[in-house]
């Protein structure tokens, strides 16, 4: 039996998207993807590739389903956070349908995009991350310098480092519901992890960025920290997770370990990890024949280095504009 | 004779460098290319690479013109803003070695960098610009919304939307040396320039910008849009530019045209301008054998697109860290 996959709202993802049709064209099987707007670069690398409503539509999921059917497809994996709730509303029925919806169950989703939420279930399991503060419990004088976002949101837009009282005031009112976080220097560490339908961990692969351009990784490289192995694991299994994730911490200069953020997604370095030898492609076939997955945590090339230039894609305006 | 040309701080600058090398390689010609860090990614796509210390060390330009003599390099082509006034200081080193330095002179280079001395400059020459204010000269209302930026810097970090006084009061404290403009709602173009070493122009190349990332042209598509080309004549032969430029240019909703910035050297989105038909390498080897160059102003592929993926490229640490 071959596996197709969907992957939706594809973007820039090329990356993703050709390693995809490599390994499952081994396999016998295909990678399609989707995006709302033609301009989407990824669109053109896959075996397939459609146009569907924005995912906030009324008719999006019944588009999705429509794909599914007509490229019998068995797995489907979301990229954009807010389709998440969207599409796990219908799980059933893609369920129903012997597809595969592989993305963490709704409490895991809504916990990850909150980062108060999140900050307080890491607080009541003792995992180590920096003290936060919704606007309204800052009481008593802040140590400056402190860091603020917003409570929600993909990436790293609209958020600042604070140094006084001022800018504090400011920046409480300019961001909608605002986190404050204490600011921790230290390196920053992404470990990419890829759980079973039942939750179990399969894979888990650290790498230290080493440049940030717009919220995504430019440029990283892989290292066996046992410790953030050890704890992604613990995180993982602890919430849940299903399917890939990417957990983000930092390492303070007197080697502390603080947890910042989990997106319950593919991250934008997965193309490093896959590189590092773990086959998510794979995996997830596996997964999908039912197959028994050896976990293979900590199993991969230490020391690789992944450095990103953007590559374009030359397309006439009037090809793009016809597709469907 | 052929003609060998070093690109310096390539950074990611992946796609412009194959496009040289391409290019180049047809011609006998090699593009060489500079970095300070061995991150860059570019630095492993041209004919040979280089570190080099950081553009404001004392042995930078040393180093710059060991690396010319040991490549036999005819054309210096540099892209990190700093590094132009430092390369400028020696125009005349490198001439006496018979190497161009295909750069503008220091009152333009200045003048590009300031956006406050270009507005003065705009106005002066009539030239349509969005109205623009240091802090200190405001002193009636303003009418929201405006727009806040560094009066120096490249990029758009560190700009802002402000709505309202409080926003205003805000942001002319928090931004270093702001200038704050007329919000100007529309379309954004950037036209691609080149000129001869006697600072007539050779192409100009508007394009329409699709989406902007981190303040890199991210999706873009070619148009004739004769009122920028005139424009872009206009502007680089007044000013007096020589060698690649990028204009920015907003038309609004009510068909007008305003001018926000210039860039003396090759913008993010020159592949397509390439692309479309303006063979840089070609030109610029010309140049460099003092022939003379008939312009193609306005020759050009239009509706063409591009889009923009992020490729990675993988390499061990230890090959990093060995780099000369």
């Amino acid at each position: 039996m071959k596996t197709n996959i969907l992957i939706t709202t594809i973007g820039r993802r090329g990356t993703l998207t050709n390693l995809f049709k490599e390994e499952l064209n081994k396999l016998g099987g295909r990678v399609i993807v989707t995006d709302n707007s033609p301009l989407a670069p990824a669109l053109y690398q896959a075996d397939n590739h459609y146009l569907t409503p924005r995912v906030d539509d009324d008719n999006y999921v019944d588009r999705i389903l429509e794909i599914c059917q007509k490229e019998e497809i068995k797995v489907i994996i979301p990229l954009l956070e807010s389709s998440f709730p969207i599409l796990d509303k219908v799980r059933d029925v893609f369920e129903e349908n012997g597809i595969i919806l592989l993305l963490s169950n709704q409490d895991i989703i809504t916990k990850c995009k909150d980062k108060y939420q999140l900050y307080k279930y890491f607080k009541e399991h003792n995992i180590p991350t920096p003290q936060s503060y919704l606007s309204e419990e800052i009481t008593s004088s802040l140590s400056f310098p402190m860091f603020i976002k917003p409570r929600t949101g993909q990436g790293s837009q609209n958020t600042y480092k604070i140094n006084n009282n001022q800018e504090l005031d400011f920046f409480v009112k300019y961001i909608d519901s605002p986190i404050i976080q204490e600011y921790i220097a230290g390196t920053e560490y992404t470990i990419d992890t890829l759980s079973g339908l039942k939750g179990n961990l399969i894979s888990a692969v650290p790498r230290k960025r080493i440049e940030v351009r717009a919220g995504e990784v430019s440029k990283a490289v892989t290292l066996k920290e046992e410790r953030l192995i050890n704890w992604a694991k613990n995180i993982t299994e602890g919430l849940g997770i299903i399917g890939p994730a990417n957990i983000q911490a930092i390492i303070t200069p007197e080697d502390e370990i603080k947890f910042i953020e989990i997106n319950p997604r593919f991250g934008g370095g997965v193309p490093l990890s896959y590189q590092a030898g773990v086959n998510y492609p794979l995996l997830i076939t596996k997964m999908a024949k039912g197959q028994k997955l050896k976990p293979i945590i900590g199993q991969f090339q230490e020391g690789l280095a992944m450095l990103r230039y953007d590559t374009p894609l030359f397309m006439e305006l009037s090809v793009l504009s016809s597709q469907k």
